[in-house]
């Protein structure tokens, strides 16, 4: 019998003790030992719980029991669950977390120091829920070199785009709704301004290129400034808008790590992501794009993923298993590099003609959709270096205001 | 130093050549063992290339020579890799197969035979080419039941009904450009016919639902009755015709399985799956729809799949990977349950309006897809058991045809 304990009992931390619990003859049949969940940490009580017994609220009690061989991390935040994750790895024991904002920050240093101890530290519900992701780009994607790791990282901007561009609900509304259905938060801000993705791209960037990316080095921008008419322009282009984090090699060696919203030509199978679902695309040279696809985030998805690293670590007592990438440099990302695209542009004038023919001189032969009602012409730009298209883009004086956009074709 | 020798100088066969003796770095950063291609078995020569001073003639070769420690069998058919494959197991080398027909049609025996020897037979290039699938089911969704395993696993018959869907190409033009691209067989029947991804939803059951199952325990049909009218007529309805291969579990815990050309809502994202690529959804418990999506065949795709199940081998000779499943049995698979489901039905006549009044009468509020020109007329049906609208369906007499598809909503 291998010793359980769960520090937080909060959404995902319920759902780990449920599926532990409420079906350990299925977890059993798995690791062929019966895992058994000796504590759980929560500062609250649950008097009604039929595993209320478990519940202690002194972390001493986890860190100084030897029997316990496998800790399960879901928290959330950094303090107090790194002091507690690095604690529980020096006592030798196994580490399992969800907390993505944990990995993001401290993985590199968490991951060595499991190495030093001969235990694990898995994470495999931080980046996509219940989409498996981390391990199959680990080990089934073993034999290729990883090029570029594109997604939809966030379910709840996913579920207020779609809504806005299926039933042409605008941002706040959309968002409101987000957070009746308990798809958002009352403080939306780390979804809607990016910091969720943001910290996700971090995890897959290191693991597909082999060194920590902190949130600060990724270029992230949100979906609070998308509004109705952007979604119906690109929809003219046969494009949905979507909050895309993504992460490619340069050949320099070093990567690009960005989190924006960019318009998705309906021809990507990332355009049919819908709802509250994400994805995530890798890009080998060996086996081409490969996409993981599911629920990135509520109760059930996240806690069975939780539950399949402690599956894991149960199998693996006393071995390693090998997920692992190095500390990060300040030099690791460069998203000043001037890579070749196309940018979607929209400008709007009260001089219209002006504008257009402006926009015919800079941009010479490229096919526009006008609004002469709105005062406003869309394109997409052919592909060029970046800095040379934001330079033709500088020229357009005539706009009183225009907005640009990345693609993904 | 780890040895391996692999058997078949193919397409596949030398594709993981050229990655493990090509990228011999890149792979020994994975094992931290360098990895050596010690003999490569075919019947053929190869004098030109790099490494022809590793081919060998004699199978035997590789049994007697106790340093290989890992065998890639990527031979093709049931003879004689069944025989070479079990040869190795006994004389205790770890097997790594890309062989959808062995695996299908023996996978049980020689699992069983692989523990008994403590070694390991994966085979995770066999379903899904260069998807990452069987090892994620196996591990990642471990804390799920598993309740049913939907996809398009062939890529040539979905380069086809693609080709007919966007290109309005029939039937025969769509099969004679896929041969003359080379995504289909000069005899494509193992194809078209749906025997290929029979094996493939036989791989994935048995994996799922823990018995193997046969492929004459699958009912299988193939598109070669598709038509451009069926095509047309499903877009009236949202919907694409995709083969879609399948198992279900049952609530007396048999399974379904079958291979069938199905209309695919376009809200579902395996409607989005175009060209050769192969997506594979697996619906847990606790996880909900997740979904893999991939090149599901090509040379790099496959050999790089081979290639991370050696890297696995390498790293745990002497330990086994848990990827397993019991003998079947003839009554696992039940094709006569009476599930629950939607029809698709079109039926033509000459008589055009005793037709529409004889369905009205029997499908009462039904919506139908009138085509008086063509005497024809489409409708979906609600959902019932399959038994009551087949019953239903016989009733329609005033048809000189009708034909039923089944659905996926």
């Amino acid at each position: 019998m291998i010793n359980v304990a769960i520090m937080g009992h909060g959404v995902v931390g319920s759902g780990v003790a449920e599926i532990l619990i409420g079906h350990a003859d299925r977890i059993a049949s798995k690791t062929k030992t019966p895992v058994n969940v000796k504590y759980i940490l929560d500062l609250r009580d649950f008097p009604g719980l039929s595993y209320s017994d478990k519940f202690i609220k002194d972390f001493n009690t986890i860190l100084n029991d030897g029997d316990v061989k496998v800790v399960v991390e879901v928290m959330g935040g950094i303090n107090p669950a790194y002091d507690f994750a690095k604690k529980c790895i020096c006592a030798d024991k196994s580490v399992v977390t969800s907390n993505k904002e944990l990995v993001a920050a401290k993985g590199a240093e968490l991951i060595k120091l499991a190495e030093e101890h001969n235990v694990n530290f898995l994470f495999e519900a931080s980046v996509g829920g219940g989409i498996p992701v981390l391990r199959p780009i680990a080990q089934c994607l073993a034999a290729n070199e990883i090029t570029a790791v594109t997604g939809i990282l966030n379910g709840t901007t996913n579920y207020i785009l779609n809504k806005m561009i299926v039933d042409n609900m605008d941002f706040s509304s959309a968002l409101a709704l987000a957070q009746e259905k308990g798809f958002a938060e009352r403080n939306p801000a780390a979804d809607i301004e990016g910091h969720d993705a943001c910290r996700k791209v971090c995890i897959l960037a290191a693991l597909s290129f082999g060194k920590h990316v902190y949130p600060e080095q990724v270029s992230t921008e949100g979906i609070t400034d998308i509004t109705l008419d952007d979604v119906e322009s690109a929809d003219n282009f046969g494009c949905v808008i979507k909050l895309i984090g993504s992460a490619r090699k340069l050949s320099n060696g070093r990567i690009t790590a960005s989190v924006r919203p960019t318009l998705v030509s309906r021809d990507c199978i990332l355009s049919g992501v819908n709802g509250v679902f994400n994805a995530i695309m890798v890009h080998g040279d060996q086996t081409g794009d490969v996409m993981f696809y599911g629920k990135g985030a509520g109760k059930e998805a996240t806690a069975s993923a939780v539950v399949a690293d402690v599956i894991d670590c149960v199998k693996h007592i006393g071995a390693r298993k090998y997920l692992s990438w190095e500390d990060g440099s300040a030099d690791f990302v460069d998203n000043t590099a001037d890579l070749a695209t196309k940018l979607y542009v929209r400008a709007v004038s009260s001089d219209f003609e002006g504008l257009v023919k402006q926009i015919k001189s800079i941009f010479p032969g490229i096919s526009c959709v006008k609004n002469k009602f709105r005062g406003e012409i869309a394109f997409i730009t052919d592909e060029e270096p970046e800095s040379v298209l934001r330079s033709k883009i500088s020229k357009i004086q005539n706009a009183d205001s225009v907005k640009v956009l990345h693609t993904l074709f």
